[in-house]
């Protein structure tokens, strides 16, 4: 038998959606990450102390018992300012920024990246220490948008030098060669990423539940992410993205994008590094990468991992997850915290 | 009020299916156009005499009274040599190859292309002058699979000078390039790909109904496909590839792939003709470049499209149309024939 052992796993992107659909997803990262990035486009989003105190509320009141830090984020307004941002400085991890209307929630974001009209709001997070995470995508082109929003990434790195900026699940070589010109510039990469092409969307039938934005690209842009993850490239984190909806939002036309991966991702990911001999650098890309990146501390957990099959249920809830029905070789064996 | 009048309009590329189907979506077709190459891939598929003369008759049967001719085709096999073609010659326009495995009900199609295993069927073709139609797609990646056949394209039109081949439903520019290159080479254009990209399909929510083989290109691909029609391009011919499917299959995961046209075809063709100003080019993509390419008189047939608006049903028997339930600009104003 093979295991792994994980400290603190970290999920640096998820969505936790509210209501229901937060009660039935929330105990699922909860019982095996000791942390995650919650994203705020509920609807209406996360816009001020208030709400995301409460959200943070509800999040814990979902997940239950199981030592998990919800890393929460606010959903970013150019008319954030220093004095906004001060008090709140402590109870948030990072600011989401959404280009307007480019995916789930998303229609209240930014348009437009003037970076003298977000100056205001960048300079105050850069003064207080707060990260800013972005969906970087243009509205070109489907396959074009991510490589068309790097030097808008760029721009931004250079304009504010002491923002971190992280450059949310990447999906495209481009954006890795980014990482590389910029201190100031980190990523996430989901666990589909790494798994998934194009052709598994639309290369033989259409496949609605790896229907995702950013959209898979090509098996070089795969080799490139996978090449970053196995090595644990300092500047790369896992954060999954698992994005659950309603079964009947998924197998209708008009499928909404996401991927629901957080009750296998770590599973998954074991058994994608043992694959490739990695094993040893999964605590990086799960753990060590993100706590130094975000400076922050997570609530102790131990998560033991095996090369024992387990059998992925057809559905959470209604949430049909990757994987579903289907058999995966690794288990978490158990979690101790 | 602005109209055109096509005379004998003609469908090269067109999927009938069987049984109750075939009595759904033929009279969509018969009512509109003169005739029809019909794609035999049935289960099982087309590939004697008897079946195609039985297939043809049941095709007329559903028909009904509209002065449509189908052209029939039989379904590729390397076996095919001239003694077993040349009784056949008469009763079929084209044989259509598929490689195994590439589309709806492909997966007694050819693997691999080596040209000396094809030679006796496709010398015996040229020698009969029966055309060869080829879905043109590799296995490789989904938006890749075109451009990597169209060397094997060029294989065969060298190899054999004297047969037409007809690259079918072209969806990306180099395939264009080709035809420049071969005097034999000719291709099939849809609707759909004169409308649509990757964008319609993944680029916003998932758009099943839209999800066709080969998958909708870039921009500049639909650009320069626009171009050869709207121009008549000498070469290419209107195939609408309209490939109906019962809604259940469209709507769930594992979507068929194929987008169903037949009843929209002409009005939307007029429409899109008129709104580049090349209403006068219609009559020689949707007929008379068909008519020189395969030497065929089909049945005195004369169409009035008008600028009148028409709403499309949201579904035809079990299936649902391209712009179901939405207005179109143009519509059929009588037939003659």
């Amino acid at each position: 038998m093979t295991e792994v052992i994980l400290h603190e796993p970290l999920d640096m992107h998820l969505h936790l959606r509210d209501g229901d659909m937060l009660r039935t997803v929330a105990p699922l990262s909860a019982r095996s990450f000791s942390g995650a990035l919650i994203m705020p486009n509920l609807v209406p989003p996360i816009t001020d102390g208030e709400m995301l105190r409460a959200y943070r509320h509800r999040i814990l009141e979902a997940a239950g018992e199981n030592c998990f830090k919800p890393y929460m984020t606010l959903f970013f307004k150019p008319e954030y300012d220093f004095d906004f941002l001060a008090p709140l400085a402590e109870e948030i991890t990072a600011i989401k920024l959404y280009p307007a209307g480019i995916t789930t929630n998303s229609e209240g974001g930014v348009s437009g990246f003037d970076v003298e009209t977000l100056r205001p709001a960048l300079e105050a997070m850069s003064e207080l220490g707060i990260p800013l995470c972005i969906h970087g995508e243009t509205g070109g082109f489907v396959l074009d948008r991510e490589r068309e929003f790097v030097p808008i990434y760029e721009e931004l790195a250079v304009a504010f030098p002491e923002l971190s900026i992280v450059m949310e699940h990447i999906t495209d070589a481009v954006s890795l060669e980014a990482l590389e010109r910029h201190p100031n510039l980190y990523a996430t990469i989901t666990l589909h990423h790494l798994l998934i092409t194009l052709d598994d969307v639309v290369g033989g039938m259409l496949q609605p539940h790896l229907f995702c934005k950013p959209i898979a690209k090509r098996p070089e842009d795969r080799q490139a992410l996978l090449h970053a993850a196995l090595n644990a490239h300092p500047k790369v984190m896992f954060g999954s993205d698992s994005a659950p909806h309603p079964r009947h939002a998924k197998e209708a036309p008009g499928c909404a994008a996401g991927v629901f991966t957080a009750p296998v991702a770590l599973p998954v990911l074991a058994e994608l590094f043992a694959r490739h001999g990695k094993l040893e650098k999964l605590q990086h890309f799960v753990s060590t990468n993100a706590r130094e990146i975000y400076q922050i501390d997570p609530p102790v957990k131990k998560v033991r991992l095996v090369d024992t099959p387990m059998q992925v249920p057809e559905k959470y809830g209604e949430v049909v997850p990757l994987f579903a029905g289907r058999e995966i070789g690794w288990s978490i064996a158990d979690v101790e915290c």
